[in-house]
């Protein structure tokens, strides 16, 4: 079974406006609601495929109820422990007519350590079942930056790997707790080594610039980094060596595709497969979920199309 | 009593961003959730002023359930018939760098007629313990434009005068069933009498076209017209007299002014107070609406000064 926890998850809404009014009154024509937030993408994407997988998070309040019983509608298996704050909202407005999106994101509730300690419990028991653990997206207000690092321990402990994908305080605390895997994109990667990118021209200078940041990340506990590189691919530096995975760009939502990435890399990770195999399927469902029609719906014919493009090439720093 | 509808409530999200990126992602300082709409509002002003109210209207969903918690916490005297469908959100997004506002209205729930039957019954039971109805809102989609006309037909046969406040077709449609007064902003007058208005220059101009046009309504079957007109004051037309209140122009949020006034109004006509006496405090509750730092949230001393200040006026066709 593969965890994911969802400490912050959220619900959110997105209204389709033609041309936005942004000091005025707007009718939206269109109005969705999901659950959200990156855990809970992953663990759609991964109960998708097919996995066994489990959720455990914090929800409170209505917007908690909704995600819980929008979660229960969609067969994902999942436990929340209770927040008295409300889980947070998203916004996103799509100016379909200038084709821009704007995204609001509510920080989450203050959560206490009471609380904390509630969604510790169901982890704990959570983690006898599992074969890998994904801890996903921002940590809600209230909670240290070491909460991961807290996590990453106990999964440590349990012999279960842990995959981390934030940024922040939260990537920076989480690092030296020794997380099987970090998927940073560039901007993340290089806040977390406090480095300023100086890539020479080229893709092959972004990708060693790329690298040189990742090295960093291992140096400081990550025991592999896996760096987004939009089109540029993905580059894995690993104690198995690195890889660098690229595909033929697609155009679409990007929403939700580095969600995929992690849902993929999480499978390899609990089965054990080789890197190259794990680098192809999580670019081939990142490039899925940029094809998909509804951010977070991924197509098997677009991932199969996508898995029969990958190309995965053994790296060295030139 | 006051009977106070709320056809079309809504859940009102308001987040404060320092300065908006319409194309990226933003993380709001602070978020407020409130429960609003027209009906609301006034029902919660009515409610601040010590008056006997009962509000009555549609709630469905999460949402719904937030509204009504939210109504029960403040001790409004409330009655829902449930809809299957959601009950609606509003999104604000207010500039602090740019001073805008962007307001984002969901249109609400698909709500049928066995649903509105649910409404009618509770409205006619209310009708018989009450002095003055409010009708004021949007109606939700599934609704005919003439819904507002059955509750005034009603209204009118347990004798029971109807203030209306909306705009567009349930305006027009409402009109014709004879309301004791229609409250209209410039904008909203000129589209239900389907007139461009040409004013003379000055105030004075301004005032005498709104006058033509509030004539119009009145012979289409409204009994008072009361133009809100901003800085140029409040006119009402009426069987007793015309008059016009102004007062000195105040700076802040206009948000739920109009309802203030409303509200005002509706006191008025359950008691059956002068007109003068009615627009002076209708026009007085609205100008401190305008200086409420929260909006909705009137301050006493700011009503009091502001009634000491306001100027009402025969008005005659110049």
């Amino acid at each position: 079974m593969i965890l994911v926890v969802a400490i912050n998850p959220a619900l959110d809404v997105t209204h389709h406006v033609d041309s936005v009014d942004w000091s005025g009154v707007n009718r939206p024509a269109a109005v969705r609601v999901s659950p959200g937030g990156k855990g809970l993408n992953v663990a759609r994407v991964l109960h998708a495929l097919g996995s066994d997988v489990l959720l455990v998070g914090l929800a409170g309040g209505m917007t908690g109820n909704a995600v819980r019983s929008a979660l229960s509608a969609a067969n994902v298996p999942a436990a929340f422990a209770e927040t008295t704050g409300e889980t947070r909202r998203t916004f996103a407005v799509v100016d379909t007519g200038r084709g821009e999106t704007a995204i609001f994101n509510e920080p989450g509730p203050l959560v206490s350590t009471a609380e904390f300690a509630g969604l510790t419990a169901l982890y704990a028991e959570a983690l006898k079942r599992s074969s890998a653990v994904v801890l996903s997206g921002s940590l809600p207000p209230g909670l240290p930056a070491s909460s991961y690092a807290d996590l990453i321990v106990m999964a440590t402990d349990a012999r279960v790997p842990v995959l981390l994908d934030t940024s922040g305080e939260a990537l920076k605390a989480g690092v030296p707790a020794r997380p099987a895997i970090v998927k940073p994109n560039l901007a993340e990667l290089c806040d977390a080594v406090d480095s300023e990118l100086r890539p020479a021209a080229g893709r092959t200078g972004r990708v060693a610039a790329a690298a040189a940041a990742a090295a960093g990340l291992r140096d400081r506990g990550a025991d592999a980094v896996v760096v987004t590189l939009g089109a540029d691919g993905m580059l894995a530096m690993t104690a198995d060596g690195s890889w660098l995975a690229t595909t033929t760009p697609v155009s679409g939502n990007p929403t939700g595709a580095g969600d995929a990435v992690a849902a993929a890399l999480a499978r390899g990770l609990a089965l054990g497969s080789p890197w190259p195999d794990r680098l192809a399927e999580a670019a081939a469902l990142g490039a899925a979920a940029v094809s998909a029609p509804v951010a977070g719906e991924i197509r098997t014919a677009d991932y199969n199309r996508a898995l029969a493009d990958v190309q995965v090439t053994s790296w060295e720093q030139p």
